[in-house]
C-alpha cells in the first residue's frame, strides 16, 4: 500500500505543473511580441521572455535542491489560458484592439503564475526549505511587477487606442 | 466586410468568457466543499458558492445594460483550472494534504477571476459604463477577499496538517 500523500507530494506536483507552464510561456511570448502593435508592448513581452527563461532556471535549481530530475507535468490550466490568448490573436490581429486584448491575455497568465508561486512559496516555508523560498519569492516578485507594468500599458495607451 | 473590432467587442467577449467561468465554478464548489476535511474550509466553499451565484446575477445585469442576451462562451482557461482541481481531489482525497491542495486549487480559480474582473472593470471605465464599473468592482472585491481568506486558512491550519 502506498504511504499517505503529504505536503511534500503537493509541493513536487505543483513544481512540475509550473515548470511545464513556464516552458509553454517561453514558447508563447515570441508570438505575443510579434502580434503586438506598440513598440512598448513588444519590448515588454521580449523583456518578459528573458525573465521567464530565468524562472525556468530557478525551478531547475529547486528540483536540484530536492534531488529530483527537473520534469514537467501537463498543466491543463496554462494550456487553456494560452488557448484563449491565441483566440485573441486570431480574432483581433491587425485591429486597434489587439494590444488591449494581448495585455488581458498576458495578465491571465501572470495571475496563474502569481497563484502558483504564492502557494509554492508558502509551502516551501512550511517545509523549512529556505533556499527554495528565496528562489520562489524572486520569481513571484517579477511576476507581480510584470502584472503591474501590463496594467500601466493598458491604461496609458492600449485601451484608449482600442476604444 | 466586417467592421473593425474594438474595445466593445473585447468587453463583450470577455464578459461571455467570465459568465461561462462563473457558472462552471457554481457547479464545482459543492464538490470542493464535499472533499474538504476541515469544517472551516467546507463552510468557506459553501459561503463562496452563495457569493458566486451573486456574481452570475451581476453579470446578467451587465448583459442587460448592454442590451445583449446573457450568453456564455466556452472558457478553456477555467476548464483547465478546474480539471487540475479535480486531479487534486482524485489524488489527495482522504489524506491530510487534501485541504492544502484544495486551497491551492481554489486560489488558482480566484486569481483567474481577479485577472478577468480587473480587466473588465478597467475596460468598462474606459468605455464610460459607470454602472458596469460598480458591478464589476463589487465582485472583484469579493474575489480578492476570498483569496485572502484562503491564504489564511492555508497558513493557519491546512498546511501544518499536510506537513
Amino acid at each position: 500500500m502506498a504511504s499517505e500523500k503529504t505536503l511534500n507530494d503537493l509541493f513536487l506536483d505543483t513544481l512540475k505543473d509550473i515548470y511545464y507552464a513556464e516552458r509553454q510561456i517561453v514558447k508563447t511570448l515570441p508570438k505575443m511580441a510579434k502580434a503586438a502593435q506598440s513598440a512598448e508592448l513588444k519590448a515588454g513581452f521580449e523583456q518578459h521572455l528573458e525573465e521567464t527563461e530565468g524562472h525556468v532556471e530557478r525551478l531547475e535549481q529547486i528540483f536540484e535542491l530536492l534531488g529530483k530530475p527537473a520534469r514537467g507535468k501537463t498543466c491543463d490550466a496554462i494550456l487553456g489560458i494560452i488557448e484563449e490568448g491565441k483566440e485573441i490573436i486570431t480574432e483581433y490581429k491587425g485591429t486597434n484592439a489587439i494590444d488591449a486584448g494581448l495585455v488581458s491575455a498576458a495578465q491571465a497568465v501572470e495571475h496563474y503564475e502569481i497563484a502558483r508561486y504564492g502557494t509554492l512559496k508558502t509551502w516551501a516555508n512550511q517545509l523549512g526549505m529556505k533556499d527554495a523560498v528565496a528562489l520562489l519569492d524572486a520569481t513571484l516578485q517579477e511576476e507581480l511587477a510584470t502584472d503591474k507594468k501590463l496594467s500601466q500599458v493598458a491604461t496609458s495607451s492600449a485601451n484608449q487606442k482600442a476604444a
